[in-house]
């Protein structure tokens, strides 16, 4: 059955982006620090992470936002190769790319586009990319069954939150896998229920 | 050579109390959930880990805040038997307690407090026990040689963030342990510079 996850690089005061984020600074200021663990300091068991993430994912899911600001920087072939689907209110034909990318654009919200990317996976799962406001957004409907978190070991102090105006009530989780590299301590959770 | 360290539940979205904290619900609604770990579903390796502070700890280290707060919950004996030096605006006499724990009052500000818990720790490492306030001025001071943040597997959406207005600059930290029980991942850091 598909799984709806994110996966995520978050410091351990909280932050998926660095201060000042935006066109031409995708993941802000100082933000490469937070993918030290996959790019930089790397080690096996980070590139197992890695590989099993795109492995396992089939169709991703992400906001226009997210889209505008990244896909300069992500090229022809992009990184995905795989279908992505990008939440917008404006209509726009779909946009193959080399590589097995294509961008497809979905303008009757959330479900709809989950709707979409489940049939593009098959077998396979869906990842929300981001931004942390569409995370946010399928985390808070209840239409998210796992997360990922790689935590590096830094305060950054600034920058986009990914858990905040998470809405009333406790979003319970269990932790289902921990691996521990140098530059990450990597955790997967299964989200359990909401309460109140 | 003395350790001065913090040691806090915290939720995965940063929180180390619940809403509502104040007196007569020191640690906020819902707050018994992030140390559900420590009294509910403990197991012995959770056991292990709150022995081992207890162990390691010769003074603590409060705001007047958490103090007043907490005082009359903590009761008589406290669960300290240490000594715990309370950081305050308004000068008081030392308030002896049974078990060893004695509270001394200390107006003269953060860094003469710490002079005076690791002249009482002795051998022994000094805990900065709260509540956040404290914690994050010892941190930016750059006063702080560890920290231990137990990570419950909850989103609780409110409450009082641990890690916020930290100021310019990043704070590198190393990961020196990490244990998995069902309730918490007991995550271990040296604090190693702040850039900038």
């Amino acid at each position: 059955m598909t799984t709806v996850h994110f996966d995520v690089s978050m410091s351990l005061d909280g932050f998926i982006t660095g201060h000042g984020e935006g066109v031409g600074n995708p993941l802000g200021d100082d933000a490469g620090r937070l993918h030290d663990w996959m790019f930089g300091a790397k080690t096996g068991a980070d590139a197992d992470v890695l590989d099993e993430l795109y492995a396992r994912t089939g169709a991703i899911l992400m906001g226009r936002r997210m889209f505008d600001v990244g896909e300069e920087s992500w090229g022809d072939p992009p990184p995905f190769h795989m279908p992505v689907f990008v939440l917008t209110h404006k209509a726009r034909e779909p946009l193959p790319r080399r590589g097995g990318t294509t961008y497809v654009f979905v303008t009757d919200g959330i479900e709809a586009g989950l709707d979409q990317a489940k049939a593009a996976a098959g077998e396979k799962d869906v990842g929300i990319w981001g931004g942390a406001k569409i995370m946010r957004q399928y985390l808070k409907a209840g239409l998210l069954d796992e997360m990922q978190i790689h935590l590096v070991p830094v305060l950054i102090g600034d920058g986009v939150r990914l858990f905040e105006d998470l809405g009333p009530g406790r979003i319970e989780l269990e932790r289902t896998r921990s691996i521990q590299t140098l530059g990450a301590t990597h955790l997967r959770f299964r989200v359990a229920k909401r309460s109140k």
